[in-house]
């Protein structure tokens, strides 16, 4: 085994540059699951998926449908059926690249720039999803595989994956698998891998304010009629207090508190203010008073503004008293709130803060809770050791700001735990302009992964 | 003369569908002064106004070249130079359509809907230039004209008249008159001719918040950095106190009060709360406590939000931390606020409030003071008369919510008062979708301006 190993990793590095390769050209696929008008370059990417299945010789591969973007799935069969199996998970799909006059090149043209790849979803996650593929086609080269593989790539997570609980549903004996490898989950930096074993859950909202039944000449009418717009800025400000808390009635009623000893782990990690300040360019950071950064990012809920728009927004100024107002907003939950009971949360305020001089409408777009794992599992275990190998070095343990729908579903419908790691920095601009992959991080990455499938086997 | 009276009024009766025809050319220019993108159409409406002038045998027709839109002229000479000269104010350029989603018809395709035209300018205010043209025709037709009329009609009303200072400052002797007519100020309905003896002032701007230096993960950030959507919501929600009052420091200190004979005849208006309801669409209405809705709009000065944007506002769900978020923030302002020292308290009222964790920055786009002018001069006299011969009962006098910097620039300039009055009602949606001119009111119209330059006569 030792021999297949070293086999595997030599393998990969001689490879690089065709797995390089690869991986640009499933970035340049535009597979933006949120745009009605991307579905044929969701099929492509779905295909493209199955295609490096077949071409690995993995079984089962098939594109599922579902009642939206397909499912892909395969599996890798060791000899010895009493090895570990693995359910590695990826999505195939990606945020849109809005707003596009901030990239320094076409998102959909991926291009090379100092050591990182620049594109939607280099890192977030078809990276993480190329770096998987690389690390089973090197292991399935240098011999007998180590582990039982299965996959499931879908096409749905940048939307909510609200046909994905489904499909696991529906799919049962199919999946089932000892625990799942989660790649979404990235590294704090270049030299910090990383296992995330807390992920925040999402409640997804928009907030529609209605006032006058159509635009109206601010001068005729200013001063009568409540400014939609206005009533929105009112509404959300009230959001917070002084203290940086959100206000929305019950918010924090099923926070799970910090224990002294988690907070003295999270001190641990290198995300301190200047960390912060250096990553996002901000003038200031800002937050829930009593928490530092890495702990109000990865234990504490937060509400963000997503979007806000309302009346003239082109060049120029219009004298316009807009007739509605609308904004996205979002919560990040930890353990043990309920985006349900959040949602509610929300209504309730929006019941008690509306005036009667307008109308409001809340739609719940996406959410998922917030899901905790065991740190001294069997396949945490055997991630920790290849980072180390890798590295040189233990990763560190972090409770990660954003959601992964899937880690829960997994747990609740599969009933197994995730490992969440991950090879993006924290710093690629996921979600923003010029997304990029750290490409040496993205080479140790595959490395890390084939040292991990071997590590289960020992 | 009164010969001349009766049969310019007949001839404006008899070539009413002709004046409709005309009108329904004008108005399907799309002059919208704001867009770099029409400057040809804006070329075309000003040439559109020149050729008529010409064909009606006015003099000293010319189109002037501004910095920005050309400015037309011409005028009219009675044969007895004692006779007085009116100076008729007009501007040939529209307000954007935007939302183009919202129109019935096609806003530059003026189309007849029951009893109005329904076109971007229709109201505002093509269909009061057009009227004015149309009873000068009518008063040459009819033979002698009975005053001197001059004509100016600029380009640039709708983004603020940037030029037009410039403009009158080097022509003076060309447009010295004895008073101006300015036909923008319109009626409160159809059945109440309105003279609007005060116009409220304007100070609009554009203010951007910045916090990280680029789009963020909301999960990987939201807690640690400052939302700038929500720091911009908080800073406009903090513009007005829980009694409607607007806080910016010294907003109110030079506000003219308004005394006890005025607030009686301003509470004679119709426009009282079911008439601002039924115009409107909202739901309640809203404003400063401790004054009517017809004292809020014309004799308070308010703060209205035009537009706001930030973050990811299209359908779905995108979890991003915005950069930046912008509004564009408009006052309308009573004698003797000064624009300038408005621009100085809200500046203020950001360094006071901007918390260390954004930065603003502050766009003074357009302004101009308030004007207030003598309810009982000669040419306000003329207009009463004209309106009582043509409805058969008095105007009415009000303060108008609006602003026309033109006509502080003709008393600051030319040292002339302006007769404020026209034909659109209050809700004709000038600067909202489907605007609209009502038809008989517009006939009555020229009919008024056709007996209001008699009254000058006589």
């Amino acid at each position: 085994m030792a021999d297949s190993r070293t086999s595997a990793a030599d393998f990969a590095r001689q490879n690089s540059g065709r797995f390089l390769e690869e991986l640009m050209e499933f970035v340049s696929i535009p597979s933006i699951s949120t745009d009605p008008a991307r579905k044929a370059e969701m099929e492509l990417a779905a295909r493209w998926v199955a295609d490096q299945l077949k071409e690995l010789g993995m079984t089962g591969v098939d594109i599922y449908p579902t009642g939206g973007h397909p499912v892909v799935f395969g599996e890798l069969s060791a000899n010895d059926k009493d090895l570990p199996t693995v359910l590695v998970y990826g999505h195939y799909d990606v945020q849109p690249a809005e707003p596009l006059d901030l990239w320094e090149s076409d998102a959909f043209r991926p291009e090379i720039r100092g050591y990182s790849l620049y594109g939607r979803g280099a890192a977030d996650m078809k990276g993480q999803v190329v770096a998987c593929l690389k690390a089973i086609e090197s292991i399935i080269h240098a011999g007998e595989p180590p582990v039982n593989v299965k996959l499931l790539i879908e096409g749905e997570e940048e939307i909510g994956s609200p046909n994905l609980a489904g499909f696991i549903n529906d799919n049962k004996a199919l999946l089932k698998s000892d625990f799942a490898l989660n790649p979404d989950a990235g590294m704090i930096a270049a030299d910090f891998p990383t296992i995330t074993y807390a992920l925040r859950g999402l409640a997804y909202f928009e907030l529609r304010v209605y006032g006058p039944s159509h635009d109206l000449h601010s001068g005729s009418y200013g001063g009568v009629v409540h400014n939609p717009a206005q009533v929105l800025a009112e509404l959300i400000a009230g959001m917070h207090d002084d203290k940086g808390r959100v206000t929305l009635p019950g918010f924090y009623s099923k926070v799970r508190p910090l224990d002294e000893e988690e907070r003295a782990e999270l001190a641990r990690l290198p995300t301190d203010e200047n960390f912060y300040l250096e990553n996002t360019g901000a003038p200031a950071l800002w937050g829930e008073e009593g928490y530092t950064p890495a702990e109000r990012v990865g234990a504490r809920p937060t509400l963000e503004v997503n979007g806000m728009l309302s009346g003239f927004t082109e060049e120029g100024s219009k004298t316009v008293l807009p007739a509605w107002a609308m904004a996205k907003i979002s919560t990040r939950l930890v353990p043990d709130q309920d985006p349900g009971e959040v949602h509610a949360q929300l209504q309730e305020y929006l019941r008690s803060h509306t005036p009667k001089t307008v109308r409001v409408e809340l739609d719940n777009l996406v959410g998922g809770p917030a899901v905790i794992s065991d740190r001294t599992s069997f396949g945490v275990r055997a991630m920790q050791n290849a980072m180390q190998t890798v590295w040189g070095k233990p990763p560190l343990f972090r409770r990660e700001g954003g959601s992964v729908p899937v880690v829960i579903m997994f747990k609740n419908l599969l009933g197994i735990e995730s490992v969440n790691c991950g090879f993006s920095l924290l710093d690629c601009n996921a979600h923003g302009p010029n997304e990029k992959q750290h490409l040496p991080t993205w080479e140790k990455g595959i490395a890390t992964l084939i040292h991990f499938f071997y590590n289960l086997a020992d």
